[in-house]
């Protein structure tokens, strides 16, 4: 029976006392408003641990002053329900207050893979987002967090905050769960008008484009001009569509990368798109496979 | 028996064994060099729990790049046979790559406290000592942190840290050591001639003066201009010598200061001080006693 817990510190004991009795605990961080998506994180968390924990918590620090915070879908009572029968055992729903306290001044600032794309378009966007994932790991101290590969860059910005400040989680990344036409599964997807929805496809088809192309021997930049021009082909207006190393997202540059014996070492690619479907914004990407 | 412990992860689950056991874990985070000072927190350390871990790291990222890191001085080897006799247990004493893994680009900023005195003086200063105490407090997950009142500025920036990431751990400040002319106990006294020695103690005499001139009913901003001049006095080059607010470290003015009730509260004062002598850079504070 789900257990719906928002303060702070009764959830922490809460998930030490079942550590202390040998359970493996899994962790998934959400802003609610819960889809197949997050129903696929939950089922890979359950499935892995004993009990599962899932935050619900907009957080108001990674939105933009001209973004879309207000606008963001909210729907705790549906999602308790989907969350009771996925069998998760507690839902962590914290006021703004107890995430950030009277007079909080503490930020948690991940440079490396959150300069660039993200971090460009949404200044201040990754330091909210690794402010309160630091602060909801301290309180949910999870065995396993689980993301899904939609926010790729994301998963960078966290595995290196973990790494680095040595949080004891592992960081468990799940692949995008996609509509039937492609689009990725998004709680922003509810945001989009019938036209705009149909539109929205622009990004998935750019990123078949880029594997298309990328399998048949094709060079980076032509890649990326033909993702752009998918995306504008169905009015999305582009804010980045980039193929870059997949691990540190720097520039794609096959000549440059040699490994520490010194032997040539390919980084895996990753194709990057984001883009506005109307007055609501969409990312998605897909790591390329190997060429042979 | 002083064990010591290089690896964050061995450090982490050595405290978390002792834990489920049942024992309260003390730490005392140091950057070696041990004196009377970090004997007094051991002290008490060992006194309030079942096993003390102290940390002995020079952290680089807290130091200018103009300031003492390299002649800061070093000692691990008598510091742990100090260590062993306090009946501390483990000694925690990673290397820089331990603590700063390749690529790391993760720093914890904290504002408020932070922003003036050491913050202005010394730039980067308090984001080094916040990231590196994370980064510690995750690896040594104790009950309770002790840290000396001396560095009293950097008590409000690790309590506001803790607070604001919500670390499970008490943070106990205990009051400053001094020798028998006043001079607080720094490692850093270790760097003085004998001239500049006998001169440091004028930082202590402008506390004195601070105090004296605070019960005898005088206003904040002659007793800083005592301050100074007791500074200058012995050729103390002053960085600042204020009183201000014990707990923001906001201007000292009674006149505005209104408790929640909307009652007159009048906030606890301390007076600050910092100065070069020679080219070693002390510093020192007071809280001051309520005026009857």
């Amino acid at each position: 029976m789900l257990e719906i817990i928002s303060d702070p510190q009764s959830m922490r004991s809460e998930v030490l006392k079942a550590r202390a009795a040998g359970h493996r605990i899994g962790f998934v961080p959400t802003m609610g408003a819960l889809h197949a998506g997050h129903a696929s994180l939950v089922a890979r968390a359950v499935r892995e641990c004993e009990a599962v924990a899932v935050s619900i918590f907009v957080n108001p620090t990674q939105f933009g002053p001209a973004e879309d915070f207000e606008r963001y879908p909210r729907q705790l009572q549906a999602d308790c329900q989907l969350l009771n029968e996925w069998k998760v055992r507690w839902v962590f729903a914290p006021e703004a207050a107890a995430i950030y306290p009277p007079g909080a001044a503490t930020r948690v600032v991940v440079g490396g893979p959150a300069g660039c794309f993200e971090g460009e378009v949404r200044p201040g966007h990754f330091e909210g987002v690794a402010t309160v994932v630091c602060r909801l790991f301290l309180a949910v101290p999870a065995d396993a967090a689980y993301f899904g590969a939609k926010d790729w860059q994301q998963t960078l910005v966290v595995k290196r905050m973990v790494c680095d400040l040595g949080l004891a989680v592992d960081v468990v990344v799940c692949p995008t769960v996609r509509e039937p036409d492609g689009l990725a599964m998004s709680s922003r997807n509810a945001l989009l008008t019938p036209d705009e929805r149909h539109r929205a496809v622009a990004l998935f088809e750019s990123l078949c484009c880029a594997e298309r192309m990328w399998l048949a021997g094709f060079a980076v930049a032509g890649i990326e001009q033909a993702m752009r021009e998918a995306l504008q082909a169905r009015s999305v207006s582009v804010d980045y569509a980039v193929v870059v190393a997949a691990d540190s997202l720097e520039p794609y540059d096959a000549s440059l990368a040699v490994s520490q014996s010194g032997a040539k070492a390919l980084p895996v690619p990753v194709a990057l798109v984001a883009g506005r479907v109307g007055s609501t914004r969409l990312i998605d990407n897909r790591v390329l496979p190997a060429r042979t």
